[in-house]
C-alpha cells in the first residue's frame, strides 16, 4: 500500500469517528529508546524509517516533525506521501501541538493512541489543548485496521542475568524496592520501562536492537511479584525459577485486565515520564496514586562493588578491540579500502573475539573528515565514504558484555593534523580532563559539571551542542538515567556508583568533528568539616592521538594525567596483545 | 509594656475573633531588605531585634524562627516572653509552617496580614493548609491597636539621582517599561520593590539604612504614571519635575483603593514575589492578572554605559579609600588601639572623604580571627574584639556613590600567616580568578558558572557555605536580582551591562574567615559560529593581600592575572595618594 493510500484510509475513519487530527509518535508502550517493529506505526503510516519522529494527520493537512540528523532522509521518505516535512530543530519551525491548535476550531477533538504515550506527555497535551476548547481522545488504535501484515510483537527467548555479574539476586533488588516503596506508603508499584523490568529479575531478552531487554510489565506488590510477558519467551529453565522465586506470570496483555481490577484500598506507585496513558486511565479512581521517579532507575543508576568489577573487566576487553582496531585502521588505510562502514564492521569483528560479548551497544558512529562533524551521523550506504590520511576520523561506539557495557568515542588522525586541528583536539582533551580529574562535594549535579568539560573551549570562542555525559547500564541500555551532565539541570546529585559518560567534542561544520569519550565511576573521596567529597575514576581503556595533542597547551598537571592515563592503558591492555601490538601499544601510550 | 503583656493583649484579640494563630513576619509591604521602625512589628510583639526572623502566636504557644547568626541575641532578648526560640538553620527544627499545622485542628484558623506578605508566601501558606482543612484570614491587622506610640511612616524628602549618572531619564525609562508590558498584553503594571520605583523615577530616598529608597507605590499604565507617596518627602522643585513628566502624585495610602477601582478591562502585570497579599485580594476580579518576573527587576540589572562607567569611578574612590584604610590598619593595629568597631568607623571615614558618597551600602562585617569564621558577622560593643597581628581579619564592606555602589571583601594579616592560612588564601584567590576571568557563551547562568569559584577549594577537600554571587545596584540597593552566582538554578542568563559580586571563602571554625570579592561587570567576548561570547571586567579596584599568597600555588596565568590586576590597582589608585602612600601601594601591588 502507498502512503497516500494508507494516509486516505486512516483520514476516512477519522471523519467516521469525529476526529479531527490523530497523532502517531514512534514510541512503544514502555518509552523505550528502540522500538520493535509491531510499534513502528509512524514508520507505516509516513515511510519515514528514521528513529525519531511524530506524524499529524488532519483532514486535509498532515505533517512530519524530524530533527536535523534526517531532514534529507525524510525529504526522500516523504516524496508523494502528502506528508509534509517540518524541521523540528529550526527556530521558525512550530511545535507540532501548537501547529495542530492552530489549525482546529474550539470543540474539535484529537485523538492518540493513549498505550504510546506517556502519561506525562498525554497531559501537557490536554493541558494545552483545554485552553483552547479542543477535547483529547487518547483511546484510539485507528491504525490497527490499516495496518495488513503488522509484525508481530517479538517472541524471543529471554535469558538469564547471572548473580555474578549481577551482584544481587532478584529477590534482593525486589527487597530494596519494597523498601523504598514503603517509604512513599506505596503497595504496590508498576515498572513499565523494560530496562527497569530487566535490572529487577535479572533477565535479559533480545527484543530490540543494542538493548537487550524484553517487552514485559511488572508489577511489585508488598507481598507478591506478578511478570506480564509473552509465555513464549520463557523457558523451561527459566519458568522453573521464576516459579521459585514466587514470581507469579501472566499474559502480556493482561496488565490492562490486572490495573483496571487491581485492588481499590492500594496505593499505586508508578513513573508518570515512563508509564502509558492507557495504563493510567484504567486505575480505579479510589487507589491512592503515588507518582515519583522511578524507585528501579535510581537504584539501578548505583552500581553494586560486582557491576563496577565487572565494568573495570568489560573495559579491558573493549579497549583491547578498539587498540587492534586503531592498529588495523593505521594498517589498512592507506591502502584505500576502509570506508566508514567497512570499518564499523572491522570494529565489531574485533569486539565479538572477546568472551561474554553480546553486540553493539548502539549504532556506531562512524564519521570521516566532514561526517565527523555531524553529531548523531549514521552511516549508510549512500553515505559512505573512504577513510584517508588527510582528515579526522571520529568513532563513537560501544559493546555488550556481560560484565557491563561501552560506550567510547575516540578521534584519529591518520596523516598529519594541521595546527588547528591539534589546538582544536587539546581544547577537547583539556575539557576531558578537567571533568575527569575533578572532585567535588556531595549534592553536586550534572549542571554544575558541565562546565569543566566545556571552559576551556569556551576560553577559545568554541562550544559544542550537545550534553557532556549520560548515565550508562550494566550489560542494560547505553543511555541510561537517572544522572546526566549537561547545561539542564535535573535535580539529580552524583552518588558512589554511578557510571557517567565524559565526552566533550568540537564540530566544525564541512571541516571536521573532534570527541573524546570516556566512561566515569562516581567514587567516593575524602570527608572533612567541609562536607564529605566525591571522585571519579576513568574506566574507559585506550589510548588518546598523541599526535593530534599540542603540548604547550596543557598545564604540568594536564600532562601528568595523560601520562598516567596512558600507563595504566598499556598496562591493562598490553598482556591481551601480541608482541606486535604490544609494541604499537607502547608507542602510543609513550609519555610526553 | 513588657513582651508578655502585648502577647497578652494579642491573644485575647485572636479569641474574639476566633484566630487560632497570628504569624508576624518582619517584612514590609515593599518585600524590602532594610524596614523602616513603622513596620517592625515583629520586633515590636517579641522585643527580638535581629534582621531576620518570623512570629508566631498561637493560643497557648508562641515562636520566634531566626537564623544561626541570631541564636545568641534572640535567646537574651525573649527571656521571660514566653515566646520559644526555633532555631530556623537546624535541620531537627521544624518549619513555622508545619509547626503550626501540627498545633491546630481542621477548622481552625490563621491570621496574618496581607501586607506584610508576598502573594507568593501567602498563596504557599494558603495551600499548605487547604491539606489540613485550616482556613486562612489575610486581613487581620491585630497590633494596630495594641501598638502604642508606633513610629510613623518615614517622611524623610526625596532627591532626584540625576541623568548623568542614571543614563536614561525617567521618561526614557518609562517607555521602555511599557515596551516590555506591550509585549505581554499589559495596560497597566503595578511595581511594589522600593528599588524598583527609585530606579524607574531617577529619585531616591533616606527611609531605611544603607538602602537609598523612599516607600511608594508605581503604576505605570500604557498613557499614565501614577506614584503613591506620602507628599511630605516631595520638594517643590520634585513636585515641579513629576508635574512636567505628567507623572500623577497620590497618597501613599491611596494605592489600596487605586487597585479596588481600577479598570476592569486591563491586563494588570504584577511580580507575586515583590507585590504584596493585601493589593492581590483588591483586584477586580474581571481584571486579566498578568503575574511575571518584574520588568524593572531585569531592566535595572543591565547597566548602560553612564552606570558603567559610574561605576568604574565610584570604584576609584572606594579603591583609595581601601587602600588608606588598609595602611591605616598597618599603622595603627600595632599599638592595640584598634578594634573590629573602631575599624569599621575609620573606614567609613576614609570613604566619606570622596565626593558623592552617600553613605555605606550595608553595615560592615569585620571581623577578627574567629569571628571572621561568622559569615555574617556583625559585630556590637558586646562581641568587639581588638585587632593583633596574629590572624587574619576579614573586612566586607561597601558604599554608596552617585555614581555606583560598591561591595568589597579583603582579608589581611598583619604579621606572618601560617602555611595552612596562605594554602587557604591562595585556594580562595584561585577561585576568585577562575570566575572572573572566564568567558561563557551567551545563556550561560549563575548555577554553571558558580563551580569556577568552588573548585580549587574543592580539590582540597575545602567548600563555602554562601553563594559566590549577587547583583549590584546603581546607587542601590548592595543586594539586587535578576543574576545570581549559586548552586541553585535561578533560570536567569548573564546579560551584557550586570553587574555581580565574585566573593569566594572558606571559613575555619573557632580559626579565621577568607573571603576576596570583587565586582564583576559583563561585557560582550568574541562571536563565532560556535556563538556570541560574554566575559567578565573586575570593577573593584584594591590589592589582595600579597604575603598571603602562595605562589607555587598559582599556575603561570594565574600570576599574570594578579600582576596586571595589581598594575592597573596602582595605575588607578596611586594618582589620589600622598606619595607615602603611594610608595606603600607600590610595595602592595608588586609583581609577583
Amino acid at each position: 500500500m502507498l502512503t497516500a493510500e494508507k494516509v486516505f484510509l486512516l483520514r476516512n475513519k477519522m471523519r467516521n469517528l469525529g476526529i479531527d487530527a490523530f497523532i502517531i509518535p514512534g514510541s512503544d508502550p514502555h518509552m523505550s529508546e528502540y522500538t520493535a517493529a509491531h510499534w513502528k506505526k509512524r514508520e507505516f503510516i509516513s515511510g519515514f524509517t528514521g528513529s525519531a519522529g511524530t506524524v499529524v494527520i488532519l483532514d486535509e493537512e498532515a505533517g512530519l516533525w524530524t530533527d536535523s540528523r534526517y531532514y534529507l532522509q525524510a525529504e526522500e521518505e516523504l516524496e508523494g506521501s502528502g506528508i509534509d516535512l517540518f524541521k523540528a530543530a529550526e527556530p521558525e519551525t512550530p511545535d507540532y501541538a501548537d501547529w495542530i491548535a492552530e489549525r482546529l476550531n474550539p470543540g474539535s477533538t484529537i485523538a492518540f493512541e493513549g498505550e504510546v504515550f506517556s502519561i506525562e506527555s498525554a497531559r501537557k497535551l490536554s493541558k494545552k489543548y483545554k485552553h483552547y476548547g479542543i477535547s483529547i481522545d487518547p483511546n484510539q488504535t485507528l491504525l490497527d485496521d490499516i495496518w495488513e501484515g503488522r509484525p508481530p510483537i517479538p517472541e524471543n527467548s529471554i535469558f538469564v542475568h547471572e548473580t555474578k555479574y549481577a551482584g544481587l539476586n532478584r529477590n534482593e533488588k525486589v527487597e530494596c524496592i519494597r523498601e523504598k516503596m514503603r517509604q512513599q506508603d506505596a503497595s504496590h508499584y508498576i515498572i513499565t520501562a523494560l530496562d527497569e523490568i530487566a535490572w529487577t529479575l535479572n533477565l535479559r531478552g533480545n527484543d530490540v536492537s543494542y538493548n537487550p531487554v524484553f517487552h514485559a510489565y511488572l508489577i511489585i506488590s508488598l507481598d507478591a511479584v506478578y511478570l506480564f510477558i509473552d509465555t513464549h519467551k520463557i523457558t523451561a529453565a527459566i519458568g522453573r525459577e521464576l516459579a521459585v522465586d514466587d514470581i507469579s506470570v501472566q499474559l502480556y496483555s493482561d496488565i490492562f485486565k490486572w490495573v483496571k481490577d487491581m485492588p481499590v484500598e492500594s496505593g499505586l506507585l508508578f513513573d508518570p515520564t515512563t508509564t502509558n496513558a492507557k495504563i493510567y486511565a484504567l486505575i480505579p479512581r479510589e487507589v491512592i496514586k503515588i507518582e515519583v521517579p522511578s524507585i528501579v532507575r535510581d537504584l539501578k543508576g548505583i552500581k553494586n562493588q560486582t557491576e563496577q568489577d565487572g565494568f573495570r573487566s568489560a573495559m579491558v576487553k573493549d579497549g583491547v578491540a578498539m587498540v587492534k582496531f586503531i592498529h588495523w585502521l593505521e594498517e589498512t588505510v592507506p591502502s584505500g579500502s576502509v570506508t566508514e562502514l567497512s570499518a564499523t564492521k572491522q570494529l565489531k569483528k574485533f569486539r565479538a573475539e572477546n568472551e561474554n560479548f553480546k553486540g553493539e551497544s548502539f549504532g556506531a558512529i562512524s564519521g570521516f573528515g566532514p561526517h565527523g562533524a555531524i553529531v548523531h551521523y549514521s552511516v549508510t550506504k549512500e553515505t559512505d565514504i573512504p577513510l584517508t590520511a588527510d582528515n579526522y576520523y571520529l568513532i563513537d561506539s560501544g559493546g555488550q558484555y556481560f560484565e557491563g557495557t561501552t560506550d567510547i568515542t575516540r578521534t584519529i588522525h591518520l596523516g598529519t593534523p594541521t595546527e588547528q586541528q591539534k589546538s582544536d583536539f587539546t581544547m577537547v582533551l583539556k575539557g576531558n580532563i578537567a571533568l575527569g580529574t575533578t572532585c567535588f562535594p556531595e549534592g553536586t549535579r550534572g549542571v554544575h559539571l558541565d562546565i569543566l568539560a566545556r571552559k576551556p573551549l569556551w576560553s577559545k570562542g568554541l562550544n559544542y551542542g550537545h550534553g557532556t555525559g549520560h548515565g550508562v547500564g550494566c550489560f542494560l541500555n547505553v543511555h541510561e538515567g537517572p544522572q546526566s551532565i549537561r547545561p539542564n539541570d535535573n535535580g539529580v546529585a552524583f552518588k558512589e556508583g554511578m557510571i557517567t559518560s565524559n565526552e566533550p567534542g568540537l564540530y566544525r561544520t564541512n571541516q571536521y568533528g573532534i570527541r573524546i569519550e570516556n566512561l566515569l565511576l562516581t567514587l567516593k573521596s575524602n570527608s572533612s568539616e567541609f562536607g564529605d567529597f566525591l571522585k571519579f575514576e576513568t574506566l574507559t581503556l585506550c589510548p588518546i592521538d598523541l599526535k593530534s595533542i599540542e603540548p604547550t597547551l596543557l598545564t604540568h598537571e594536564e600532562k601528568q594525567w595523560l601520562n598516567e592515563y596512558h600507563k595504566m592503558v598499556f598496562e591493562k591492555i598490553a598482556p591481551h596483545l601480541t608482541d606486535n601490538l604490544k609494541a604499537w601499544l607502547k608507542e602510543q601510550t609513550k609519555p610526553i
